[in-house]
């Protein structure tokens, strides 16, 4: 209820902030008997570190995952999951000009406002750096739901001025900005490369892409598929809309443009468009479900911005030291993790109610 | 965990198929003491009520409600509230040549997989019908929180190739379509009216806007105030997709741009622009939130449409009786009640935090 | 969060006043397709219901269910349950002058402390009558369960100063007090009989027994069986205590007497003593569940009894009327109700999860 | 929903098993600004800690706290609490020989059928240890607790064959037993240690004293303050059966002698008796509240007995090594710190709802 727990049937309870000890999870409610590796784990950790190339912070965190617990033999056993990861990298006193003075775009102000006090070293709780624990924990969801023939990935399809065309999925983890197309991903990491010289950062969007769905999947009324993923999506601090399918582009479309065709043949009953993104009345549909993820421009820039100290007077701040010019190739790793704990809670739920004629 | 409560100290459960013999909710947590009448739920259920114009599908249904419990003296006592609409137009024999087929675009087969049964009556459970019943809670919702300075509105700002522009908040409700614009919501109603004489449906973007707000509202990590907000707005079955502030428009943007600087005044610390829709790190800011949901356009159409029988036979249909061409100006006091639902219930989270210095 | 749902997989949401219009419930996550008429919850309010012997209240109340939603052509469909009992005798005249009083033994005046107010009509939300709501809710648990061959009976095994020996199951529901011994029944009514003549009451214990478990339900650590039938019992407002087996008994004992040997013949593995009370670790065993509820003596009573009024004046009360002198009878359907909700709902929750080896 | 969670507002959730790396906990809203050092919940571990006395296992566990998160410049910060022990004797070659057999009393062979598999390590998650993280967690309650005014204390009031009068509770932490008799403590010592030379264990009863409560925590109806204190007490594995007040001797009384007197002089409103253990109608009546719970013998001793092994066979078994031969003396930090995290719980979702006149 504190906002650090998602899921019920299979929950994910993170703790840490970027410059305390460590960062972990609980991991609760993952069936025994799951294959589990550390580098299952490690992976997508380091597809989500910084440092791995010229568009992402500086930064060095080895983002080394530690499981405590719940893996016995090489599987998982059915008791929780413990994972830590320590950070490496928490000296605070890069902070310090920080203390009295709320970064524009950053949680400082709201944060201090809450909880009555501040932890200014790197944005504390409210940093980034939480998403690590979502990216392990989201791990185990994938190699649950890899075993169920549910396949997840994230790209990038726009990035400011640049939209994604002619995608190919298989080279998206093949360049910096995990970029459904090579050229585009050339000329993206160029632009971004100008603008993080100039001091600035820029936006973009993610889509996410779920293959191999059962049919039935999302509790109706208010659990629906689409709004839980929406739920769990837009719990990423940087996302600032979420559509499925079609999404905004449906409202100017008909009836008769929107609704897809229902089609029986040897490979089953299957829709022969897919405008509803894979999720039709709250429940997948067994199409692809495929959600865009807006994200905003990092809002730690070296430009002078307007803001306001503790004590709230007027000053102007530029956000000095080592920060992501465009944060949507980390996103992309959780985003596919957020989604993924969200929907293996959502089979496990529907698991539950043995449902018969 | 069935998808039929959203909430935690704050909850609304529901029950009711379109065709059964009513639709409530229980109400649990709403603190003792708030002055509540009949009539302020009435209010919204008039406003959400079938056949209230031209554009609205000429349904006959009163949607009078009955408060059974947890209301005392003109004042509710902190027990649950217990509310019942019992449905008056439930005949079923319309429905009967929907018993076989899957309509395209509705929940019918995806229930049918999920639940192995079919309730074939007007979509039972999966109709919109069962909205009335959040429309109901949400008036309670937002009447606690009227009394707390906090104001909902909601109103359509776009329908198909219709976007609205120079927009007055105070002619919304004097409108069939509920639109800021009185020269454009005749404009679209005769738009509406054409297609539905047509046979065939549309989409929109209906915007919400809260205004009053404290600061620090929202419980990061995972609950923060737009993906909770998010979530409830993503549970009505027509919406697909949400954006906060500007939304998709900020994958655009560059940080210099889409950050909202800070500002001290006499009125306090405010932002000097508004791009981030008054929900700064997954916390209300104190400026009025932005959301905007894209609608679907309803899937009932009267042309032919290809789809496949209960037995797995391809067929066409098309869906004759009085259904909605465009249902925006009826899910504006939906999103409205689902907003405030979300709202009420973390104000009330943040309120069992005693944070101190 | 507000107190008024059980459970989560399958849950029971209830609302309703002593002297309100109605009270009811709605039983959410019951799976589809469970065979279930109005005839199985009126038989289980039936046995709950004022009136139906001399050590009884004399209060008419019919209790009729009302089945709103969710069950169609006499199956569940898996959408949520609404269940109405309308308050057929909730004239508020025979209180009126306990509105200024607070009754020893009564929630008045802690209801009064947290509320900030109070419903002086027959104790309002705090009266015994909102088990009714439980009752109904619990008869489609204990249908759910009598299919997956569980069986659940609770039964009267103390009254005041005696404890009933030689119990034989099959008269339960043969005698008033609902005593597993119908000579001792005879003797307990007598009993009772004459105490409600002298205008005081008894407490008692009730046993519940349950029958045909599978082995492995209940959710360690936390979540333990005996810790989620404890505390569905013990929400019952009149139970004082819960024991499992030997319960307090067993504080007594050496491990070599406690402990339960195994043993493995042609019926599978089994224990060949039942200390345990079918529990070990948290979960079931497969043997008999056996759980013990003291019962408090009702607080109504005609003796004069020092007290004080809502303005903090020492005064005396003698609470006329129509009560209850003993409890037990009607307490036994109401156990069977919570302890039903209660295991239903791990045995979906245990069947969410696809544990393999 | 895995059992590994208690608490809503206030949660506290568990990993880890008795053989693995470590065991520990993230506690989830804990507002801010709460003093705390690692002292505060190293005193509590401590008191839980193994090897502390004759009467305990002599196995040798420092059991030390880590507190990677969540406190900041010795406050709490909001954030959520990570709490880590690592295990230091954590060898499991002492465990091989119980590989393939199932110990009586345990939850060897429950957890096998649950989960299809089996950690045999020293009971894995099912063993007593997991408690530890239950004591760390609690102590951060009992600190917030003490902070509004509000102790808890439990100690042993009977052990097999002897039952404690005459108590005092300010020696109860001066002897091995945490009896608040001194006598009476070395006589139960002596009798203890007579039982481990013969290698049998053996029951008690922990009692639980909470004063300086405030008037009316509690939710009802189902999360009456009885309710969930009883869920977690009956959450310790050890636990059998728990009464409040009078309990189970409540049963045998008449209303005229259980109901407690209100009365009101210069020091406010309050009983003139306590039978009912300072808990009304579910909720907290600002007496003490007085909870008894039954601790089984310990499961493990020396004696043969018979069981089954993993493939089902018939076997005797004698479990040697080191184990408590009463628990009661280490269960008394784990009843304190279980009653404190779902007291806090109560109290933060009581301050959730601004009820008003």
């Amino acid at each position: 209820m504190a906002g650090n727990q998602f899921g019920s049937l299979f929950s994910v309870t993170t703790f840490g902030e970027s410059h305390g000890e460590a960062i972990g999870a609980i991991v609760d409610g993952c069936p025994a008997g799951l294959p589990l590796s550390d580098a299952d784990i490690q992976h997508d950790l380091d597809r989500r570190r910084p440092g791995q190339s010229s568009v992402t912070t500086p930064r060095k965190e080895a983002d080394t995952i530690h499981v405590l617990s719940g893996v016995f033999n090489g599987k998982t056993t059915g008791a929780p999951i413990g994972l830590v990861i320590y950070n490496e990298n928490q000296q605070s006193k890069d902070y310090s000009h920080l203390e009295s003075v709320f970064r524009p775009g950053h949680a400082d102000y709201t944060y201090t406002q809450k909880y009555k006090h501040r932890d200014h070293r790197g944005g504390g709780r409210s940093s980034g750096r939480e998403t690590a624990a979502r990216v392990a924990a989201g791990a185990i969801a994938k190699q649950w739901l890899r075993q169920h023939g549910i396949q997840l990935q994230a790209y990038t399809i726009a990035v400011g001025p640049f939209t994604v065309t002619d995608m190919d999925l298989s080279v998206v983890e093949t360049n910096a900005i995990r970029c459904p197309n090579t050229q585009q991903a050339a000329e993206i990491q160029a632009y971004i490369e100008a603008l993080k010289a100039a001091g600035d950062s820029v936006g973009g969007i993610v889509q996410l892409r779920i293959t191999g769905m059962p049919v039935g999947i999302g509790e109706p009324c208010f659990d629906k598929l689409d709004a839980v993923l929406g739920h769990a999506i837009l719990s990423i601090g940087t996302i600032k809309g979420v559509e499925f399918g079609d999404g905004f582009a449906t409202a100017r479309l008909l009836g008769s443009e929107s609704n897809d065709p229902l089609h029986s043949d040897s490979a089953g009953i299957h829709t022969t468009s897919n405008h509803a993104g894979g999720i039709v009345g709250g429940l997948s549909n067994g199409e692809a479900i495929v959600v865009n993820a807006a994200v905003k421009a990092p809002s730690s820039i070296q430009k002078n911005q307007d803001t306001v100290t503790r004590d709230g007077k007027n000053t102007t701040l530029s956000v000095t030291g080592r920060h992501d010019p465009c944060i949507c190739p980390r996103v992309v790793p959780v985003v596919e993790a957020m989604a993924a704990i969200a929907l293996m809670d959502l089979m496990l739920i529907h698991s539950g109610y043995p449902h018969r004629e």
